[in-house]
């Protein structure tokens, strides 16, 4: 049994600077699990917030724990939970939706206007070493899954939602623009639902190589490559990019009758063609999160279809939080930093 | 048995001429048959092509027939059609797709590229005494069915592709913005769909009178009611106006998780809300013509699920096509204006 | 305020043996609300379990208040639920999901395992003055609907459910094997969906009377009419008889690529024709409850799109469920009894 | 330019009798081209008309040539087709749908009440050395892809509408019984639809070794292993045995909502388990061949997604179709058989 009296955890107290503090473990309540976090994954609105404290119009308002790529080993139970669940090994969805409005009651949750949300303030994340999280929302990883393979389940988790909305299946003809780590999920989950050519444009070298080793079938150089070649081509568009003019150019690459999916919260000040959405019936749509991605996602990462554990490029401790967000800000060559709270042995 | 040797045609010759000519009638190929034409509905893009020389990219190159919202009664049919079709009376889908490309084949033959449309340059419409289509493009339509509510099939078709692509459904909650006669068809159609609340925007109050008589549950005036109060309230929402700045003040009426669609052709220069359709999931898509919509607007005629009848407000000879297209632009109150070849007798 | 401290129950205490009891008025949980019960209809389930002790696998084990088509007025909230909602008329959704299993995060929470149901043993229903259910499953009328149309948003959700599964829409042919209370309101469904033909057929000539002004545009009966005059001709089949017999003959006249859906929890000994299903491509499929009508089948009451008010031929006190239960088995012209608690003034 | 004269076919003239003889050669019409065939699979129906005179309903009343899983080279093309295509490479789909039904206009051209079809009396098939197909249906296949794959084609087709049919999906749990060569490709197809589990049961050991080379996760022998350990459990099953035993205890394997699909032709006597059906909500479907699934084979077999080239175990020529048909009876290792015109220069 582990000491459970505090823990430490990483806070962001003002934009830029994150502290290592010492506070009380979280009690699970009913219908909760306590987990011990042994990964957390770095996202970019992480980083965002840990630069300017916002993410679009989401504000920290207050000090706040960031994080919400997480594994973890269940340490501690609520009322009504199962205690032999107790030592589970778990991949933690990060969203404590309502479970009663329309939207919950919908399978929606993820639109859910009373939605808690890991690191989205007030409700601390998990760059720390235990978190809490209701019952179900902790999903049981198997033992050929590492921890890191757990906390890579969230962004493969916005894949996976994204390739749903966009209605890849088999012989799918996809083109993805960014081979960030959101793009090259995007291109691993295409592959898993069926798609034969997934072509992926990023202007970085670096980033073309790793999404040719991770589910693209061709990676374009849009300096180099006019995708005009691919005139009415692609079944589906997914922007992960968050960049205007590529998906602007992106546009005219689409079958009438495609579909153009805009991957997460960018802030994308968009003219979108409109007269091709018209006369060629083509779909435009965005994906905020996921939703009942976790039993998916596990299946893809633990039976082989994906591959994605060797996407992490570096590690740090609690205590280095910091330099962990900033890492694929300063490394170009970085696609997936980790923090593994126990890495560092950190204290105060 | 008619004389089938010529018959008269309303021809564009130039912008904003139109001049009836006497032309030889068309013979019906195999698996055509030949229809005498008994009413034409004037459609909006007929005005366009009338009063400019083209529709978007499409522009008229040289002498054309326009009019494609037709009802006639079978004069002859073709090799390989039943020859008991003669004197059968139809509505007919104006398209003729290739049947042989992807789209046809997977039931998206509105989007085959090597479609031939009446009224598109160069393939004549009908307004003209006798028109050619493909045998299974002509649908019978029954007695209880007027000629003019076969001509109405068409527009009416505009609407019941929109609803289909926007997923009306019982209980739905639907906005549209602008009255016309598509917006009309619109409610009509929502209505007939299922949709329990169907809200319609338009500036004009003789056009919200109608509307209110025509399928909507409520007619605002966008400059009286401010679509505000429906923040995040509707399932769907309809242009029906072409008009950018009603679309964008719409935008924020739709739940998340909802659809925008853009009914017809417009050429709008949209500025679309990103954020909302990334941040609530929102779909945006438009329509381009329709298909397969036939037989289910006939139904939704015949069986009085809509009322379309009492849209007509003008009856013209092919002699006055001119005064028929420009009807609309003149005259406030007027709806939707018919040509009747036979009305005035018209003769060279 | 009503006085709380006790409350008059209809007990089964037996097959065939009902008892009014004195009871404790059950306290509304956290997320829950206490209902006072104005009208509770009588469902062919009711009276199975009343005849016999159980419906199919579902075995009453003890004393159990029967009843689940409830309508009411909140007398009382608990834990966390607006007080302002006291005084609120609302029809009330009588399942209890568990909100945590994969089916209730998916929207299809009527197939939960861990499903409480009203009347379900041990799960007590509202043959009673008073009971409770979670606050978001009792969902508010407007003033235009009478307590009985909201009791009968029960059996409607029961149609809307069968009609969403079987996928009515506009201009859909549907047959329907069966015009009891569940037939005429699939039927009023069928039509709201806008569904054009609806073809209903039952030996017993009022209730071919009843549909006929409810929904159907023909009503037949099976000794006089021959269903293979409908060969392929219907997009969808409802049955709503459990009759085997009717559903075997019914199969032929469903066209390739249609749907039959067998309504409710028949015990049917069914040999389905196989070879239909595989060389015409029939979908088969039954439902179970339902998931997420009440909203849908409130708004078709409220706007008049189905008509159901006048479906009520007979109205019991709480003394006289037993009455009440047989009333449809000794009336033929009976189609939905009313258990109205306040109707007698029934003491102790 | 090849002899076009006349070529040799293999006729089936009474049951179990086959003879080769010299016909001319068919010439292609409008739209149509003329394949020289270079492999033909045979196919379980193919060796039933060869055995019975039948397919269930369909009966051969004349003369036939059999066979339609047809590679081969464009040798002609008739008016209206593409002079360039002489000299591709194509995999058939061997329907000859109207176009012009309703199935063909909404995409389900399968279900064409005029369907012409290989080797389904009287339209001759592909074992010969030439055939006509409509010019869209001879579907150019890369050169990274042998003529044998080009034939595989057809089976692997039954299988991708199979899976479309049942919505398999990424991380779907899929249990399939039979191992022959549709549940071998059911396997395969349901791989490259993104299953994660794909239980295949097959009483025949040597097939379980196959199927677990192809596409399965486990292969299990009905028996020493009990389905109902698997209560519940699968979201889809697929029946490529035609065994009526076999589905019926699969029947509880599969989970609340889920879906069986029975694959091909069978002429099953099968009491379906109405009870689950209704209480679980299971929806059942057959196939009746496939529809636009040859892009989407070829791309899945070019690609690399399924493979299935090393599924011929046995070659014959024109001469000996009729042992190649009896193979897979007499030779229980046999999975697929072809026949290959070229193969032993066959004379007459």
């Amino acid at each position: 049994m582990p000491d459970l009296s505090s823990m430490l955890a990483s806070v962001l107290v003002a934009p830029q600077t994150v502290r290592l503090e010492r506070r009380d473990v979280p009690r699970p309540g009913a219908g909760q699990v306590l987990v011990r976090v042994t990964a957390v994954g770095c996202c970019g609105s992480d980083t965002h917030f840990f630069e300017t404290g916002n993410v679009g119009d989401i504000v920290v308002e207050g000090p706040i724990v960031l994080g919400h790529e997480t594994a973890g080993r269940i340490a501690a139970v609520g009322d009504g939970v199962d205690a032999a669940r107790v030592g589970e090994r778990v991949a933690i969805d990060p969203q404590r939706p309502c479970r009663r409005c329309s939207y919950c009651k919908h399978g929606q949750s993820h639109l859910c206007p009373h939605m808690q949300m890991y690191g989205a303030y007030p409700t601390d994340g998990s760059f720390a070493e235990y978190v809490v999280i209701d019952d179900d929302f902790a999903y049981p990883i198997p033992d050929t899954m590492s921890d890191e393979e757990g906390a890579l389940v969230e962004p493969l988790s916005v894949a996976v939602h994204a390739c749903r909305r966009a209605g890849i299946k088999a012989g799918s003809r996809v083109l993805i623009t960014g081979a960030g780590p959101i793009g090259v999920m995007c291109a691993e989950a295409a592959r898993a639902f069926g798609a034969t050519e997934i072509v992926v444009s990023d202007p970085v070298r670096v980033r073309r190589e790793v999404v040719a080793r991770h589910g693209a079938t061709r990676a374009l150089d849009p300096a180099a490559d006019d995708l005009r070649m691919f005139d009415r081509y692609f079944d589906v568009y997914l922007d992960a990019s968050g960049n205007a003019r590529a998906v602007q150019q992106a546009f005219g690459t689409i079958r009438p009758g495609g579909a153009a999916v805009l991957v997460g919260m960018g802030d994308l000040d968009l003219e979108v063609p409109i007269a091709m959405i018209q006369q060629r019936e083509i779909t435009l749509t965005g994906t905020f999160r996921y939703v009942n991605t976790w039993p998916t996602a596990i299946q893809l990462i633990s039976s082989g279809r994906v591959q994605v554990g060797d996407l992490v490029t570096g590690r740090y401790g609690l205590d280095a939080v910091d330099e962990a967000l900033m890492r694929t800000k300063t490394d170009p060559t970085a696609v997936k930093t980790m923090v593994i709270p126990d890495l560092t042995g950190a204290t105060l």
